[in-house]
């Protein structure tokens, strides 16, 4: 079977070639006017990790590994500082055992064995975290990483209702894979979602493939089965309720520290057949996010209304580099769409937007829509958002600093909030690289306010690129909280955004949370550090 | 100023004439073939309610009462018992003191005041509570009840975000009508909207005006400011978050047991100027009910999309009695709605659905829409809707049962639990009251899932109406919770629903719940017994 890349995204055979890192380090080289060079990546054979502090226990061995392999991929997330310490073969504190449950017993099992030997346990999906949500925290208690790598089924498919049980430990692929015959889908469609899980995406909160309207995995959850050390929480299935705070709600955005998510009652949906999609160009980055505003107030809900300032739409979508698009798509597995998208033109136009009649593209007979929304600059776009993760498995080592962050912020204060936050990394990429570049786009458009998604870029020196990185990170996360805006809009909390996430939930908030955890991991053995103190 | 019915739906100036009232019983006696006596009405002068066991002390004085009015006002919510033990002037328990805070500071003093007295304290929005949520507890704990009459304001408006601070006593009417000269409403309708408040809908989880999609008060909610007896919460006002469980989703649905919800920024919208209306018939209840699923799950997310049986369609709208009547409804405050009618009459004949061309009802033209909606059977439907809680003021004392309990469930489960529901609801309705009406409606549909809504009624014979009411309500909670359902959709859990939420809700969320409280109200001052035990 396929193997994981211990270091990059994605499996060992998407690692790049040496000759592919050398080209990679030549285009840097063209586009800064100075040498990067590829270092080699990293082998298995060359790790020296600490020897394991803690063994399993006969009766849990079986599905357990303590071997240099499992230890390293199991080591980090995939934040850029992630790939390069891994890139690095910087290794100093990874799980001591890494378990492979394959049901649910298994996982209740691991709990107490990682609650009577005082060990940490760390619940680990697709490993994709880019804010230290998988990270082993430091200091003396041993770390077992509960993988759920083999909990990847779907159990169950309820038609009528369209809803589906799901475990989980299913990536993305393999979800879909499973809804396909039965004609549906989730249509959930995170940037890490082929090595993203369900059970990942509810416990971080994630921000799915829709701009508008439904997107959060949190608005497809109709029930959650969670273990925790005190045993199993279930909710019931239900379409809506009214019923006292929602239990779900809590287990929802918990990132590991109250239990594991082992099923979910997911609500599902037929597949799209009509489709509309339209790119439409803007003078100004202003006029651009004005129309995104208006279109979404608007409510016609489209499935995709994503902004990209001049710098992203050159970049990625190969326009001129002063224009911003706005691309926006409309799609249904039941009801025509072009009456919905020529509204929402007829909106972007009147707030400056540019696109001629015949670029609008509409497929509404069933069938036809496979291939509107990959075409034109929509397509690169498209294409380009889903290749991004592997760009980092090229440039790791060489001393390019790479990153995004990404937040939201109400309409009335977006204006000042974007000024303010591009000065504040435009001076730190300054002062800590002598420059760089920052763009951004909106991923996720709501009637209130846009959240915005910013990517910077700066050359450094080998060696160098955490203290680059991390000055960068600092200033554009307190610019972030300080005008207004959530560390994190989808990408968590983990332990990296921690200075800033105290500074923005309130603290009795925190305090009833810790009591929550309490209650439920009395022992303190699940993810401690993560969203909150022990 | 008009004040409060101390015992009815509405005002003072609302509560119906005993020849009203006679005529009501003439009505009863008619329909059903034997005498009913409208007994009079209660009058302030002839309660006799128990000494004040507690006096505010002299810095609270100014903004308490202990007088009869406030006291026997404010002792219960507005549930059928609620109302029939105000009309039969039986209050033994009331609350010892009213309080009136004008602001915040109030609030935060009532508290304290509270704890050190070792007093209960009980959150009072617009007293619409139907659960038992606004009741005091039993015991020796003398009982402040703290009413937010005076926090009745939109201190905010912000346009271009769509979005208004609001003060959390403010009552339906109030809040409209502060916000319609800047051209926005909240355009949240529960069928209590004329008494009950921001904070009260807040604190429920009220399920509001729109069928489907986003609909229950906590979609709208973009932060909250609440007092809890440890100091304030307040969230941050953001469009969406990823950042760890939303502290939000913890105080919404709490029913006043971890704070005062004092403020809230709301999201709200433009004024519809776009609707489209239609009411289609259906030769059967399954056929309407299979036709709103595939509505709904064509996601158009028509604004009304309620589907009456065959009795209320025939007592509420005029049709037959044989016939299902599904309103459809579409508004938009800057697009036509036109296409999007027309696919839901579409999809609705091909499940059975009949409508002539000319009964589906558009106004596309701004200005033009006041009527629509408003006209045949749609329109007669409305009106009985927004008068509905004023008839028990007519009958009350009578000797009728009459009341209405709400779920949801999923639609593979939905056939079943009609079925199961109705088959105890009529045999307890023959048991205790020798017959009785039944019927249903869905208030709102979801893709997964109906919200079905149940009325009953049954003559009984005056005393005597609590014994038959009760019989019911254990059958009807007892059969909802057994066939998978919610005990409540939007009506809330308070005291009333205890027994059935206690089997409903995860126990260890109970606990976490529980663990919360402790932390945010160390003394138990509020509103104890609600949600959970102390």
């Amino acid at each position: 079977m396929a193997r994981r890349s211990f270091w990059g995204w994605g499996l060992e055979s998407d690692e790049p070639s040496q000759a592919d890192r050398e080209a990679a380090a030549a285009n840097l080289s063209r586009r800064y006017g100075r040498q990067f060079t590829a270092a080699p990546a990293p082998s298995l054979d060359q790790l020296q990790l600490r020897s394991p502090r803690i063994q399993p226990p006969p009766a849990l061995a079986s599905f357990c590994s303590t071997e240099v392999y499992d230890r390293a991929a199991n080591a980090y997330g995939k934040s850029f500082r992630d790939v390069l310490r891994a890139f690095a073969g910087d290794f100093p504190n990874p799980p001591d055992v890494v378990a492979y449950p394959s049901d649910e017993a298994g996982v209740v099992a691991i709990l107490d064995w990682a609650s009577s030997a005082n060990a940490v346990a760390v619940p680990y999906g697709g490993g994709s975290s880019v804010v230290g949500g998988v990270e082993p925290p430091g200091g003396d208690r041993p770390v077992v990483t509960i993988d759920l790598a083999h909990l990847d089924r779907v159990l169950e498919v309820d038609p009528v209702s369209r809803a589906a049980r799901v475990q989980g430990g299913v990536l993305g692929p393999a979800l879909e894979d499973q809804l396909r015959p039965h004609g549906f889908t989730l249509r959930h469609f995170p940037q890490s979602f082929e090595y993203s899980t369900l059970g990942g995406w509810i416990a971080t909160r994630s921000g799915g493939h829709y701009a508008t309207n439904h997107t959060h995995i949190d608005d497809f959850v109709e029930s959650i089965r969670t273990v925790t050390p005190r045993g199993v929480i279930e909710s019931r299935r239900l379409p809506g309720s009214g019923a006292g705070p929602s239990p779900d709600r809590l287990i929802i955005g918990s990132e590991g520290i109250l239990g594991v998510i082992t099923e979910a009652w997911m609500r599902i949906q037929a597949r799209p057949r009509f489709r509309a999609s339209a790119g439409i160009t803007f003078d100004s980055w202003k006029s651009g996010y004005e129309a995104a505003r208006q279109v979404v107030q608007a409510k016609l809900w489209p499935a995709n209304c994503r902004l990209l300032d001049p710098v992203e739409a050159g970049s990625a979508a190969g326009l001129k580099g002063d224009e911003a698009l706005l691309i926006v798509a409309f799609e249904s597995a039941e009801v025509p769409q072009e009456p919905l998208i020529r509204q929402a033109v007829r909106i972007a136009r009147e707030a400056g937007g540019r696109i001629d009649d015949g670029a609008v593209l509409v497929a509404d007979s069933p069938g036809e829509g496979d291939g509107v929304g990959r075409q034109g600059a929509v397509g690169a776009w498209r294409n380009s958002f889903i290749r991004a993760p592997y760009g980092r498995n090229l440039t790791a080592g060489t001393g390019m600093v790479g990153d995004t962050f990404e937040t939201a912020i109400t309409w009335d204060r977006w204006p000042d909030f974007d000024a303010n936050v591009r000065a504040a990394v435009t001076a730190a990429l300054n002062d800590a690289a002598g420059g760089g570049s920052l763009s951004c786009r909106f991923t996720h458009v709501y009637t209130d306010g846009p959240a915005p998604y910013y990517s910077f870029q700066a050359p450094g020196k080998p060696g160098g690129e955490l203290e680059i990185w991390s000055a960068i990170k600092q200033a554009a996360s307190n610019a972030v909280i300080a005008n207004g805006g959530t560390i994190t809009h989808h990408h968590a909390v983990g332990r990296d955004h921690r200075p800033w996430y105290d500074q923005q939930r309130p603290p009795l908030f925190a305090e009833a949370l810790r009591a929550a955890k309490k209650t439920l991991d009395p022992n303190g053995i699940l993810n401690p550090g993560v969203l909150i103190d022990p």
